[in-house]
């Protein structure tokens, strides 16, 4: 099946604007280039909507956030729903400030997101909102691990059914879920997590996936997780022992390259609950 | 000759002053050092002007455009015109929003350019004054092809002829021309299209083979075209049957910086008509 | 000594925030993970002071300085102090308009710095509060010499005495100093100077060693700077002929990535007066 969703982007070569951070902005783009789509930056409320009505999807990416580029996110947000174009959300560092907080709040008030990918901690602070709804939600781990892999995906799908989104949670295991069912997923190598962007890049990944198969977001959102993550594994068996970070982030993007749909196809490791 | 115009880079290493999106701006800093040139990158209003001052040329690029730098690109403009400085206008993704379209005219109105570098469908937005581009990769339909090479030729010699500017449109073959003279280039490699900013990487280059070559600003900017199209070839020659676009895009830079004169004498691929 | 300096990076894994430009921000992040620390990159006013309030230490970095990220530097800064956290100061290119200089020596007043790193024409403009530099790179006039090696130690020393910070000069000789001793430091190789940022990354590694080692500063900075130096001498070993900048860039991050505490330890060049 994930075969069919890689063939898609490459076929239809999904045109992605991305609201997004500077850090790792060339890493999203070139990434989405290499799994065939193709990337559009624009950041200014004076044409976000217009960019965004000429493309196949959106990322909205809250790192190095300002409140000009806020304000794009809503306009080109708000004009995607109308278009029935997807919207991915990477609420970056989210629980790192208030104001952060209420910006992705304030997102998730106003705009559809068919997708929510972060890891576990900032989906966790995205969840508990306002004032931090205590209850079950509070003790909730900030990694998924296999002692709570269970309530984590139970944690996931009940977020998704707030949110009606998709809502993909990524760590050592990740979890991708909409409210009835979710894809557990174990593709992915340690070092991914020293590589500035990784998960920006997913969340790149993510749009390409799902604006090449629209009627299909949850499991979509899963083969672009399951494409990211053996990326990590095949690019961690390129590497000599005097490479590090730098040379890996570069066979992360090369792996997607190269990444056949049948490579993808056997890969994918994942159980689905 | 194209020897000459990259010694002269090498001897006199211009310092270019870049108001440049935050996608490429990496790579266009590194590639401005691998041809042997100095790069600055400085896009606010309050310095701009004084930054061009002691610049020997400017790039403006209007990836990630926001007023703002709108306002800089036209401060450090008018100052690279009054110091009779080289302008390298590069405008990305033009067709893409009408917001971006009057800025590149208001840019094209108030600043002499001496290079416009663009695709085919950027170029023909801006020559036309509206759409034609879908973000910012060229439209597959507005490509130079040996079809319709004599009619781009021709639309390029009257673009250059309107602006004053040498006209570079560039793709899987380039068009670099004056009002009267037109190189046509075949150097490149169509994975090229693969890493983000290429194009923004050319813009950059050219600016430092213009600044080096003051006099020749048509010369200058086709051996930019030619280097930048041996580089794509030589990248692609190194390649492992592992790497994609992420290793591609750093043997681009490396290719510029190990270029000799006399590989760019020889390597370009070109007819003047 | 400076075994343990890394020792300490590794094992507490400092959180690092950074207000830096676009250009270099993403190879600031990943030489941050390469060495064992984290980085946050954040830069609206709006937040900065409460990210710094999650992070142990604070890169100020003035490449594309804007206003607004200005105002955030100073609040970040005042935050920084507020807790005692160490900030480092990066004032590239603060020769290179009258505005940017102003903007650094307003940081210097308002905010206590812990070190202050730049070239010699960076650090003598911030000194003498005049020109100096020429772009972002060292003026080949003030580069740190053996001839005059001993009136640089003499101006590092008397210039840390007045800011009350650590100074760290650097180029093809760097001087780390206090108001009474001086480290002087032969690592490092030419080609540095050829990637864009060197001294950036440099900044954000001198952060993670002294925010790792705080009650040192002057030599966690000193190893800092072994460290880059050192990497840039392993990573100069690796190329091969095809290489050029593009991939040493790479190299220099996995270079810190792979070091020991122990090759740091035996690799380091330098003296102490």
């Amino acid at each position: 099946m994930f075969r069919e969703m890689l063939e898609n982007v490459r076929e239809k070569r999904p045109l992605i604007h991305n609201i997004t951070n500077y850090v790792t902005a060339n890493d999203c783009a070139n990434m989405l280039l290499a799994c065939g789509a193709s990337p559009i930056m624009a950041d200014d409320e004076q044409e976000a909507a217009d960019i965004t009505g000429i493309c196949d999807g959106l990322t909205i990416n809250l790192g190095t956030l300002s409140s000009r580029k806020l304000r794009a996110m809503h306009l080109a947000g708000k004009r995607a729903n109308a278009l029935s174009h997807p919207v991915i959300l990477d609420p970056v560092g989210v629980g790192a400030s208030c104001w952060r907080r209420e910006a992705a709040l304030g997102l998730l008030e106003e705009v559809k997101c068919t997708v929510i990918r972060g890891n576990a901690s900032e989906i966790k602070a995205l969840a508990l909102g306002r004032g931090g709804a205590a209850g079950v939600d509070a003790d909730l781990a900030d990694e998924i691990t296999p002692q709570n892999l269970e309530k984590m995906t139970a944690f996931a799908k009940a977020f998704a059914e707030k949110t009606g989104a998709v809502v993909a949670v990524t760590g050592a295991i990740d979890i991708v879920a909409d409210s009835r069912t979710a894809y557990r997923i174990r593709n992915g190598h340690p070092m991914m997590s020293a590589v500035t962007g990784a998960g920006c890049q997913l969340s790149a990944l993510t749009a390409a996936f799902v604006a090449a198969n629209p009627d299909r977001p949850l499991e979509a959102a899963a083969a672009a997780v399951c494409a990211m993550g053996l990326a990590g594994e095949i690019a961690f068996g390129r590497l000599s022992p005097q490479d590090g970070n730098g040379t890996y982030r570069n066979y992360l993007i090369d792996a997607i390259y190269r990444m056949t749909p049948q490579t993808l196809e056997k890969g994918a490791d994942y159980e689905v609950r």
